[in-house]
């Protein structure tokens, strides 16, 4: 029941020989969620062999190309293999103007719907089911951007097998049991919940911060996720290069991670002039060591 | 001197493992023509060495997605790495609001001018150069579709170096004789052009066909050239769904070539259905021998 992030692509805005532009699945129970969808996205899917026709909600943080380009051709590819199934977008407004003004000029009727769901400003739910509740939250770009945290919902306690027995609690009680309920036995007695149960396992959590400045009131939206990815587009030495383009360096991601009190960190969206990603991890870890870099096809369980 | 084309994505629609979607360049003594741009593309410019920030003239033959959907990536990556230089791009009329829609959102102000050439009915000459005209011409598929043809510009005759030694020919009678003049010598004596010249190399012509359904009227806009690049979608058992697709098959690819008399077929966006193409090829070569199967990453010398 682990929830799983794939990453698709972690390259910024130029595309490397490694690197598609940005795009990751986060796998919770079997329920595929994709965040950004860069140019490329839907060959990433194939190749790290995500299955894009079971995703029924798009995430999309912004509207720079690395970060959205992918998504008509991954539609059309839906669109010819007949999906049918809605498909629910949460992302910037003029997004749809984008997606149907090329549909128009294709002569191309969609076999599926598309709900839309527009960001706004603030920190905000946009999608809550019986397992997950999905909040977006603003980061500051150069364009209006947004980041995503993925809570999954409070897991039901454990009810202790041989207390079922002890106590001969019938079926409809379990239930409430798990919720916190305390039991009365047959006697009158009452018996805890805290003896009845142990803690079920932790809810996980994942926050997506892909682009932004370094804003340390961030953290507050990504407060104790167990896993943070936060864009890490250039090192420390180029702090006023990403100041300028409204990026963050490796270890500003770190500093939000530490003062979110975040589990682990993820870093990516690399500037393509870093070939390799040893020394911007090291940066990161030096002010907050549970720090991994991503890379394209990389998965973790969170 | 020769030309040479560079396939960088020959699948259709749905792009696979081995194809990317359409997308060709065209090397004319060192000046590149990309022909379509599907997804990918500037990825499959980078892995197949490319040079994409030489190219200043680019040929979109549809709307559908898998002919265009790279540009967007392609441009902003030129725009990132500071191209002033004109860019030139025959296309059907949209493709401009499909683009400007985009830049608008995402704020970019592009550092190089475009310059947009609307295709337009019937057969046109697009593009002429000191050693190249280009022509459009109409395919019949979903929407309004075009071909391209490529032709070099007749090239002057050789002079035979004996000769300038032998009749004294001065330098600046040298241009003459090669556009075909006969030279007088000092003693009033005329040498005709024949005995003074060798016949040049012929130009080379190219032209792409895709995506269209089965049009024998297309023979005539592509007559003679060295190299026809025509789709080849199905095989010939999916006539039926060639042609409610406005596709083409294996062999009627080569009925085109055939009527046409060209020198070399190219067969290509094939359906993803078929992984291999030796079967495609021989129903191609079964009436029109001389036909090769495109491939990504392929170059050949027209």
């Amino acid at each position: 029941m682990a929830l799983k992030l794939t990453i698709l692509g972690c390259g910024s805005a130029t595309p490397t020989s490694q690197r598609n532009p940005t795009a990751q699945v986060l796998n919770v129970h079997e329920r595929f969620f994709l965040i950004d969808c860069g140019e490329g996205t839907q060959m990433q899917m194939a190749k790290f062999r995500v299955k894009g026709h079971r995703i029924n909600h798009i995430f999309i943080s912004h509207l720079h190309g690395d970060h959205y380009l992918g998504l008509m051709g991954y539609l059309s590819s839906l669109h010819l293999v007949g999906r049918t199934a809605m498909m629910h977008i949460y992302c910037p407004e003029p997004l749809q103007e984008i997606l149907q003004t090329q549909w128009k000029h294709s002569g191309t009727e969609l076999k599926f719907p598309i709900t839309y769901h527009f960001l706004e400003p603030g920190e905000n739910i946009i999608l809550e089911t019986n397992s997950l509740i999905v909040k977006s939250f603003p980061l500051t770009h150069r364009i209006p951007c947004w980041g995503f945290r993925f809570d999954e919902a409070p897991r039901s306690r454990n009810i202790k097998k041989e207390k079922i027995k002890q106590y001969n609690i019938p079926i409809e009680s379990i239930r409430e049991i798990r919720e916190g309920a305390d039991f009365t036995t047959e006697k009158g007695e009452v018996i805890t919940n805290d003896e009845l149960t142990h803690v079920g396992t932790p809810p996980k959590s994942y926050a997506f911060c892909s682009d932004t400045i370094y804003d340390p009131s961030v953290a507050k939206y990504v407060k104790g996720v167990d896993l943070l990815y936060h864009e890490s587009t250039f090192m420390n030495n180029l702090a006023k290069r990403a100041e300028q383009t409204f990026h963050t360096t490796t270890s500003q991601a770190a500093e939000i991670a530490k003062k979110a009190q975040v589990e682990k960190l993820m870093i990516g969206h690399y500037s393509s002039r870093y070939k390799q990603t040893d020394e911007l991890l090291k940066e990161s870890q030096a002010v907050f060591e549970n720090t991994i870099a991503a890379y394209d096809g990389l998965t973790v369980e969170i």
